[in-house]
């Protein structure tokens, strides 16, 4: 290399305005973007980076599922790669995923500028559907890329809006020519923001990602006797709402409990008929349960499966039970988080390390080569919402750690 | 009286066709019926009702709220009456309402034909709008009858689907001329379907309901913080669902340590955005709180209070309450009790006193005469469903005691 990259610092205007001009696209009132997978917006959005690699002088290639990755095809070998995704949830924020992607072209356009010669090429990527809220499951599009799921199985993925994932790739030109699974790169690493509180609350920078949480969704369908809220004395009763109920106060205290990164929670539940005066019929909710550590989220889900068995045949209900998700925690290359959490530290940012709660493209090429994540602080740590917000500075500093890391693994790569 | 009435019995036969008559008017899958206050089917069902009234060569009256009154014209001074409703809820049986205007004609129709010549006229009536499923608030006609509600007020009463209960009753040929308050009977007998599953489960044939239990409605509306379910630490949430469920679990444990008639129902829970993975933003619910005594409900509402301020502080989340319905216990008179509880076992029949836990007519005529009501069983306690059945012997039985209750009242009256 030519000028040492620790000197190097990105533009944080030239960054934000990117963010704000992809933002544009599929804007939505409060500030957020509304840019589901392979949706017109999608396909303009995508057209706005890829125009972006272009001018950097990247070589676009785009894969069988519309993974778009461009590429500074200099030195030898395989790339670094950076990335994230550009889709949205239909309330998304600005930052979620596109972050990832621009500060990768910031990172680009920094070292080129620079005169930065590295040794391996640098890749910046976006993969299709990482949200999964138009096209389930979410992450599809690096799940594919890893080698995680057939690229037939993922074309003839249906939507919540009926349509198939295949021809919407088509239609809106996406549909690309490059085979799927991908070549693993050299080494992968995604900015992104926290879309959790921990950063904020402690005042710390910048998130050295030790892993993901894994994750258990089960689905209960509770059945019981539908009732005269009035008539029914509580002896003779059979209530799906009330064992729904008991389910998710014990999730809570399952989660306290069990302490450490174990999460629980329900977030949907439904009663049918859902009338004040009657007792319910059947009962529908969700839980969601994470840990980083399987044997203690293998413990929880056992644990939360006696609770409802034991409740559901004290009040006399059925129970059926749906797994709608599982995956396994994800634990990064600890050379990788290693050199994240030192680089942002010669930065002179505070700096923690912290496993994802949230899923993220990082944890499919975690598959294939080594991954890490930065992350950076939201603002109350909210994210699927409009009101998502990072700080200008914050974005700057996580983009130069981005940038130091890129460049290093670049040129003097993992030891 | 020409004959004494205990000799006499109705026909079982003739009752059930009546039924079965009414029933296919708005006739649902399953055997119920929809016929919604005030429209077609309703109007439907009155025409049938009313003509069955003049066949039997009742003078029918119709007041202003639409309340029908056949009264056989025998005797003088303030009428026996006997009634109930004829509307259903939108899935509604053929026994609900029903039951207690037509075994009124059946009860008529025996005496007639055994030449019984009462001292009292007997009067048969249908209420407008009892079950309150298109027009708030139940039992709206016999309200308006016993002077609780200015007509004027309930001529404006907007249903779900914006229609004015002026406009439709107008519409359907049965806004009448006669004013309300209605004038006061003698004495009002109501058979009814338990609606409830104690009388079948202790295998007990007639029910002497001894008044109505009060009733307590509140709406929770708890807003907390929407987030992550992933990223989001317990300690630092602050979610509407789990305190809502939190406070139906604790719904449950007051009835029970309450016991007695005690009854606490969560039958309507909805939580934003109910999603698998995110925390909700807010949560709607509500509690049904009944009990005979007015003191131990008043401390039921207390309790909860207390309860839902302490875990809304806990979780740090907002909580607004609006009362959807209050009404105090109704106890009926005790010599017409008593009455039916004779009748009963004159006839053979087991009987027992119980409250009602459920709303009625007959406890808006109470405010207006002495009043009593006769619970028949319903199987499994279901009712508001097409499902709700009473086999036909216990439909007969409750319609004889029926017949000797009026006969009794229109022949010696009250002690």
């Amino acid at each position: 290399m030519v000028a040492p990259a620790g000197h190097l610092a990105v533009d944080g205007r030239r960054l934000i305005e990117r963010l704000d001009a992809l933002a544009e696209i599929g804007a939505i009132e409060g500030g957020g973007c509304c840019r589901l997978a392979l949706t017109e917006a999608d396909r303009a959005g995508r057209d706005l980076v890829v125009a972006w690699m272009e001018e950097l002088g990247l070589q676009v290639g785009i894969d069988a599922i519309g993974n778009v990755v461009g590429t500074w095809a200099t030195g030898s070998g395989a790339p670094v790669m950076v990335g994230s995704h550009i889709d949205t949830v239909a309330t998304g924020g600005r930052f979620d995923g596109n972050l990832g992607v621009l500060a990768g072209l910031e990172v680009v356009e920094t070292l080129m500028r620079a005169g930065v010669r590295p040794v391996r090429p640098v890749a910046v990527a976006f993969f299709t559907d990482e949200e999964g809220a138009r096209f389930a499951p979410d992450m599809l599009g690096s799940l594919v890329y890893a080698g995680g799921m057939a690229l037939e199985t993922a074309l003839d993925v249906v939507g919540v809006d009926g349509a198939r994932l295949g021809d919407e790739l088509e239609r809106i030109g996406y549909a690309g020519s490059l085979p799927c699974p991908g070549p693993a790169p050299y080494a992968y690493v995604e900015l992104h923001i926290e879309q959790g509180p921990l950063l904020e609350a402690e005042g710390v920078q910048i998130g050295a990602v030790t892993g993901v949480q894994g994750i258990s969704w089960v689905e209960l369908t509770i059945v019981g006797q539908s009732n005269h809220a009035g008539t029914t004395p509580i002896a003779l009763r059979h209530d799906p709402g009330y064992v729904a109920a008991e389910v998710a106060v014990f999730a809570r205290r399952l989660a306290v409990e069990l302490g450490g990164h174990q999460v629980c929670t329900v977030g949907a539940l439904t009663l049918h008929p859902n009338l004040v005066n009657v007792v319910a019929a059947k009962a529908t909710m969700t839980i969601d349960m994470r840990n980083t550590d399987d044997t203690e989220l293998l413990r929880a889900e056992a644990e939360m499966r006696a609770f409802v068995d034991a409740v559901a045949a004290q009040e006399g209900v059925e129970v059926s039970t749906r797994q709608l998700a599982r995956f396994e925690p994800v634990e990064f290359d600890e050379r990788m988080v290693e050199l994240v959490e030192r680089t942002a530290r010669a930065q002179g940012r505070t700096v923690r390390r912290m496993p994802s709660g949230a899923g993220h493209d990082a944890q499919m090429l975690a598959r294939c080569c080594p991954a890490a994540m930065v992350f950076v602080p939201s603002a109350k740590g909210i994210s699927h919402n409009p009101a998502e917000h990072t700080s200008p500075d914050d974005l700057q500093a996580g983009a130069n750690v981005l940038l130091d890391v890129v460049a290093h693994l670049a040129t003097e790569g993992l030891a």
